[in-house]
């Protein structure tokens, strides 16, 4: 397998910035789309339930009414791609089922082997009030939001999360009411523009000290 | 810059699993370790308000009382090294004034220039309630974790996130309680044991039109 060195890991992340303004002219090439989709379908999950759905917007007409949902944040139009991310609202019996069925045909495993498993879930889920399922869920799908934007870096794309975007409304446009998914937050994917200011400003992070403590 | 082809970087998230049995001769090596610690460091976060603390825990004392906080999973002890992710518990005005200092100081902004700023993340987070601050941060954490596992595996680095921990015994170990930050989730690192049977199972995912649409 070829790996980053841990030089060229760091220079891409420190690379990497929140784009304000995308390159509209600049597209991401199919193989490198797939790729950042491949991450965000490849992502780490608690039991591997994977509690999300990722809408990748190409759609310049849906994007302008996003845009309008998003403090009419630039980026939402003018980046090549725009990817939804939704939580599932909550993990029922059934969403249980067909997880453990999946991982027993994937993995050629007799389904009964997996009962522990499956009960161990359900248990565990159980547990949970529907507020704490949603919050769960939610922290989930902000693993793939990591995973999208490190991946991302790591192949030189740019990208930029996007919190500050009316949940409700994207939920509307996207005819997610009902569906049992909610839009969370969105991230755009694309290339910096030559003229963003931001790009050359030195990044600000606390003082090591400050966030990472060593035990020895 | 140096970055990974869209080839490689599929080959290193479909490597990537949740390691169970780590090898515990093998040590992650100190440049390494740093480029990881460099990933949280430089992880992205809300306003940046990087609302964490990361705890790296060498000492083996300590891992053996966490171990018994987590269901006695071996990775605690067995990976070369154990993460700690903490977020904190609310954002408070001394917080959120400390960051625009750390703005200004870096990028070398007047510090009145960042009002307007200031006043946003004022606005925004005095408008959530304890709970839904939490929560907030919570999920920010989570993109560390994210940022985390996908740098672990680019470099090679076996990884496994552990969510099946006693937080509340993990912050009295780390003498957390009163510090304004609390566990919230771990994840093991190093490099798997030869042993591991879960290293070769075929990795399970639901078909990817089940959780990824493109509007085209």
């Amino acid at each position: 397998m070829n790996t980053l060195t841990t030089t060229d890991l760091t220079a891409a992340l420190q690379w990497r910035y929140a784009t304000k303004s995308f390159d509209a002219t600049k597209k991401i090439p199919a193989a490198t789309l797939e790729a950042l989709i491949s991450a965000l379908h490849l992502s780490p999950s608690s039991f591997g339930l994977q509690p999300w759905k990722f809408f990748v917007i190409e759609n310049s007409d849906l994007r302008d009414q996003l845009r309008l949902q998003s403090w009419n944040q630039p980026q939402v139009t003018d980046a090549s791609h725009l990817i939804v991310l939704a939580a599932k609202e909550t993990i029922t019996t059934p969403d249980i089922h067909d997880w453990i069925q999946c991982l027993a045909s994937t993995q050629g495993t007799p389904i009964e082997q997996l009962a522990p498993l499956q009960g161990m879930i359900t248990q565990f889920t159980g547990a949970m009030s529907i507020d704490d399922m949603q919050q769960w869920n939610s922290r989930q799908v902000y693993i793939a939001l990591g995973q999208l934007m490190t991946s991302a870096a790591v192949m030189g794309v740019d990208s930029c999360p996007l919190e500050g975007i009316s949940a409700a409304a994207y939920d509307q446009i996207l005819s997610l009411d009902g569906s049992g998914y909610r839009t969370l937050v969105a991230c755009a994917l694309g290339y910096r523009s030559e003229h963003d200011k931001y790009a050359t400003a030195p990044k600000a992070r606390f003082p090591l000290e400050k966030v990472v403590s060593v035990i020895a």
